[in-house]
């Protein structure tokens, strides 16, 4: 039998005051877990509270990053509505707030309305050949994140990412799944949209870049199977950054665009 | 002496337990305010309580539409940080909360750190060159919500707006600025990323695109003069669709990247 890494360290636990979860230090970069992590465990006890399938916009602002271990989850239903009802999270850890959270929830397979899509997946090799990040990184001698485990992440032998000319956007593009087997949902679409590296990674020269808001639309219920994952940085000033992220399932209908502000801290 | 209309209409007034304003009909839509126009007085109301000259990103989440005239505004200070301070804030009206709003503030002057843009502005001939989209509106025969009226809006002759063809994205590209000579700001661009028609009005039957969720990254202070508006679709899926928007400044300079879910409503 199978056991889901994902399901079980975002599970949930109700209290009298709320909610409790334990964050694993399977999903941390350094001594903190990843972002998207944290967003898909406050998503998980906000789906319950607004008794819907799936999140649908979903904005995390970052306030102080946790560490593995016991976390408290408030929530509160702000509007129990027809199509979306509209929760808010506050992620508590040592009595402090680390992260709080925004969105609206509903059932994706119940919309109807008028369809075109006019974004395309990216154009790029099959997973068979494209490359490993994980051996990417050994082979440069680089250290690899813990979370970075939980992925199979392949990018083309081709990949601008790392080192993109002087005009060009930061961008990656590449497939990815868990690598446990436990197959993509709209919950894990959250973290899959900060699973990827940073754009500017080996671009311009970073200590780390924390994310200080990430907001995702899930857009559709992916098919089983790999996404095909692009994130592209077109601004930055100052240090601080976006990233836009779109998620592909493996039919090639669209799953997620995200986006998120973060900040480039020198090393 | 000229009154900016911005200025008065987002005006807010402190109170035993929050603050107060009065919106007011200029900005309607029909008979409901716009909800840049609902997100620009929420901004000022948290901008005081964060003490910060700027909105670095603001996250609205639209739970039922308000009319003209007063409302509350609950605001919450979730971290008084060091560069960024992160604030909450609930307008109600009638005992019903409207518009939940949550952003962090700083000081877009005060931001060090790398910059590389490599997105450019649209390139569309000069305002003067540009036809206004009030008397496009007009000679149409159909009629101008109030909020248009507010704005100096002007789209090139052969706009791809409002008849895009199969393959392509919903587009609209123009110069903006206040009708009554108010320079933009960092406040008042959370308004403009919202006060182009919908991307789609024309090419898809709709009968409204009310806005779930707004977020705006301001990315800039902008130079005095005309704002240059991006707003584009690609991703329409069951009646839901992405709208993503950039404004840029007269010297050329990115000032907010803005990115909305919109629901198409038949008519």
């Amino acid at each position: 039998m199978s056991v889901s890494h994902f399901d079980a360290d975002t599970a949930v636990g109700r209290t009298e005051d709320g909610w409790v979860a334990d964050l694993h230090e399977r999903w941390n970069i350094g001594h903190n877990p990843n972002g998207g992590y944290l967003l898909a465990v406050a998503v998980r006890a906000m789906l319950a509270d607004a008794r819907r399938p799936d999140p649908v916009t979903v904005t995390a602002h970052y306030l102080s990053p946790p560490s593995a271990g016991r976390v408290g989850i408030r929530t509160s239903v702000v509007k129990p509505g027809r199509s979306f009802s509209t929760v808010t999270a506050a992620m508590i850890q040592g009595e402090r707030e680390r992260v709080r959270v925004i969105g609206a929830f509903g059932d994706l397979t119940g919309q109807s309305g008028p369809t075109r899509v006019s974004a395309r997946p990216p154009e790029i090799p099959p997973p068979d050949e494209c490359e490993s990040l994980l051996e990417l990184t050994r082979r440069a001698g680089r250290a690899v994140p813990e979370v970075m485990n939980r992925f199979d992440l392949r990018l083309p032998a081709d990949s601008p990412w790392g080192r993109p000319g002087e005009g060009d956007p930061f961008e990656i593009a590449g497939w990815i799944r868990f690598r446990d087997g436990t197959q993509p949902t709209t919950t894990s679409a959250v973290l899959f949209a900060d699973a990827f590296p940073p754009t500017l990674l080996g671009a311009v020269h970073a200590g780390w870049v924390p994310t200080l808001e990430l907001t995702v639309h899930v857009r559709g219920r992916p098919a089983p199977g790999w996404l095909l994952g692009t994130f592209r940085t077109r601004v930055l000033v100052d240090g601080l950054m976006e990233e836009d992220g779109e998620l592909w399932d493996s039919r090639g209908k669209p799953v997620a665009l995200s986006r998120q502000l973060a900040m480039v801290l020198r090393a």
